[in-house]
């Protein structure tokens, strides 16, 4: 009976995450869904994101949280267009949160915008938002056993960044089994190693999502 | 509406756990519910956990995991009766699934059993599974804005583990701003500061740990 209960709410949640992609897809605005545990280094890698991309596009950034608004300061901070939803506990954030949150940004002048998923390597998996891709986050220090253990986050993202790269040298962590049980999952991801601290492997990752979102706002990255 | 029927599942998880409540308290069997994050350390504590009282308690494991039994396989190498509680993508593990597995189990010859829940710091602090103590794991690479945004796991805990405490030079982590966010949110939960990977200061985990499950056995651990 409960699994009855969950398909319902999925199947209403996929019919609004299609208004949502009909609305986006109207100003060519791209919406990128950032998935990962907490502390994996989503907050990170947005304003990493922010710093490197906010002069060639114009950026907002929902913030998902279940308390407080400690990132959705952080990204104020920046002069970026922010936005805190908080889910008052729940696990995850659902497409109507995001169609309730649209009419609150410029969407003219907006071409990408960032949703920072709540940190949970489960449920968020599971309900699209009307989102264009997904970036799924993985840090060292989280071990390299949860590709295979949490599948459908890693089996639906477009990409998979391994962040806190420079703490390879101090954890058990075999980066060749991520990769390895990646391509078995979903071949497809293409895959960064990353450490939003130092700045390895960051470039890669932003000429990637700069080409997936100037591909949507038919905006050359070089005219920034 | 969604409200509402969640509502319905958790109103029928606490029928359920007050079941598994009766049955283990007849058998003085203690049920331990160890949650956190993917990549916090419970099965390190776990096993830490096993060889420091597997001579002090007859010790049982459920093994909870959305997919893959690698967690099952490990504490089944070191000679622990242990059940695998596969979730199938579901993102927590509720009563009736540990009602489910009492069978699987010897409970005239246990002391305590624990319960390794998914690995997700949001859903599981939800569902009482008809435990007589919670330990929540946090690790120190996750950050030190854990508690305060992830507050129903930490305000309902009975012990906090602060993991990987060797990694401390490594990272950007406040130890008292995560003591702090604890002792306001929930003052009676007992810290620790624990490496499971050197050892430090497991002792004082461990000697608590023992006397919550002596309580229940009515065994003093020094009988061994």
């Amino acid at each position: 009976m409960e699994i009855k209960i969950v398909k319902q709410i999925l199947e209403w949640n996929e019919d609004v995450s299609r208004e949502v992609i009909d609305l986006l897809n109207g100003k060519k605005v791209s919406l990128v869904n950032v998935m990962g545990s907490p502390g994996a280094g989503k907050t990170s890698l947005i304003t990493d994101i922010i710093r490197r991309l906010s002069e060639t596009f114009r950026i907002g950034v929902i913030e998902g949280d279940i308390a407080g608004q400690i990132d959705a300061d952080t990204i104020d901070a920046m002069g970026i267009p922010v936005v805190q939803l908080q889910t008052d506990g729940a696990c995850h954030i659902e497409a109507m949160s995001i169609q309730n949150m649209l009419p609150m940004f410029d969407l003219d002048n907006l071409d990408v915008l960032f949703v920072e998923n709540i940190g949970n390597l489960v449920c968020p998996a599971e309900f699209n938002i009307g989102e264009d891709f997904r970036i799924a986050i993985l840090s060292v220090p989280e071990g390299d056993d949860k590709v295979h253990k949490y599948p459908l986050m890693f089996a639906t993202t477009d990409a998979l960044v391994i962040n806190k790269y420079d703490m390879l040298p101090y954890f058990d962590f075999d980066v060749g089994r991520v990769e390895e049980d990646q391509k078995n999952i979903n071949p497809k991801a293409q895959i960064f190693r990353v450490s939003t601290k130092t700045g390895e492997g960051c470039e890669a990752f932003i000429t990637w999502l700069s080409e997936r979102i100037a591909a949507k706002t038919n905006k050359k990255t070089e005219e920034g």
